[in-house]
């Protein structure tokens, strides 16, 4: 049920992006943003369109939404990938945009698709204007100096403070590096219907503390391979992780333990969440 | 009058971020935003403020779409600064980011200033939702990759074209790169009161234009003291200007009559409007 919906989904927003990706000038900046966003789990978009549909919005108004939180994902890993940020010459398999083009179209796309992202949820089709200012503002305030930003900045910081960080210091910088923006996703639907947002919240709350934990397993235990990434990148630099400061066991127990009370919180939906545990379920078991 | 009241806005402006920026977590990042966004000439959010008087909107509310504006001008000569990009060592007679910091430091700030910006814009202090998610939108289109971004990638294209732009295609590149986001500011008055643009859309068009005109000029013309930055640059790099296509004198005098006609357009509003007058003036009269 669950990795159906995530592919319809997917390719859902691909469809979209191509729509508005379609209609720009031809130049290098536009390709770039075009080839960086093809392919992907579409996870957050997945979480804009599910929250969405249990909340009886409809897909042409959620798929905006949809659409420009994967575009402000794709910034946010184009402009990790440079050189002078993680230097990562591949991503999902694929030559990253500095390595295909240069370090110039990388910056200028990544830009670009920060931008798109604000536009896709402001536009008139996604609904009435409180819905469309609200999804802005708490887009803006999940990714930047207090959301996704502050988290790259404390990591940053972290590789040249004189100690590892500890649990509550990594809790609170994947809390912005990844944790934020999952949430302001699966919060979506509940915007879009003007609807209480606290159980969606709690779940993602959950899910993407879970979601951090899985990665650092995943950094640990999986094949480079199917990841389409350099693996083991943390360890290599000598990083705090949850499996470095949990072990391997007890990480493993925390995910799990996590994605049960993110589900708990769902159970005012009934079984119209089965699908959103469902994927709370795969985020802590997937290969890449 | 117009230098007095531009004067008294980027004073007002630099509270606003003084304010915003202050409550921020205490990293390199957050530093960085608060180095660059200290000085220049704040002219684009003069006309927020301006435009925003001529329909009496409250300065408490305009204040915030005239900082978030000055925010992503500052995104986008931070991200312009770097290596990869124009490679510049000083803006506004300071090192940029990039040699004061880092270029990761320098990549993450105008990221943050870039959502900073939408932020700012959809606050509730702006206005009712409406008005705020027209800001955000338009401020959207007139930055990314159908705006700003645009004009950019025009830029770079053309350093590696066959032949130098011709006078439409410079045109259609500056109407991009700077003219969008004049043209935003000058308009957000009139939207923050759910007003007719087109006034002001006619005058910024025109600003916009002679704004470049007199960038141009100033390339050749200027004292690389005043102006804070290396100039010459265009002239060295082979690039057509509005100066190479047409000329000194005939530059000056288009700058000239762009003007008059930008003030034609103002007529509707009689006398009320005679500061962003004056500030049409001024920017071909500028030295920086």
């Amino acid at each position: 049920m669950f990795r159906e919906q995530l592919a319809r989904d997917a390719a859902r927003i691909q469809n979209q992006f191509d729509l508005v990706l379609g209609g720009l000038d031809d130049l290098d900046v536009t390709q770039a943003m075009a080839y960086t966003t093809q392919g992907g789990k579409r996870l957050r978009g997945f979480l804009v369109l599910e929250s969405a549909r249990l909340h009886d919005v409809a897909e042409d108004q959620a798929i905006w939404p949809a659409t420009g939180i994967e575009a402000l994902h794709a910034y946010s890993l184009v402009h990790d990938d440079l050189p002078c940020m993680d230097d990562d010459d591949l991503r999902r398999g694929k030559p990253t945009i500095h390595m295909k083009w240069d370090q110039a179209t990388a910056v200028l796309a990544g830009d670009a698709l920060q931008t798109l992202a604000f536009e896709l949820c402001t536009r008139p089709e996604v609904g009435v204007a409180e819905v469309r200012a609200g999804l802005a503002l708490t887009l803006a305030q999940a990714s930047g100096a207090q959301g996704m930003v502050l988290g790259q900045a404390l990591d940053i910081a972290a590789e040249s403070a004189a100690e590892p960080l500890n649990l509550d210091e990594i809790t609170r910088l994947q809390a912005g590096k990844t944790g934020a923006l999952i949430e302001w996703s699966a919060c979506a639907g509940a915007r879009l219907a003007q609807a209480d947002t606290t159980p969606l919240r709690q779940y993602a709350q959950a899910l993407g503390l879970a979601f951090q934990i899985a990665d650092d397993i995943l950094d640990v235990e999986g094949d480079a391979q199917k990841a389409g990434k350099r693996l083991q990148k943390d360890a290599d630099a000598g990083k705090a992780t949850f499996v470095s400061l949990l072990g391997l066991d007890a990480a493993k127990l925390r995910a799990a333990d996590l994605i049960e009370q993110g589900c708990a919180a769902l159970e005012t939906y009934g079984s119209r969440a089965d699908t959103l545990k469902e994927a709370a379920r795969f985020v802590i078991a997937r290969d890449s």
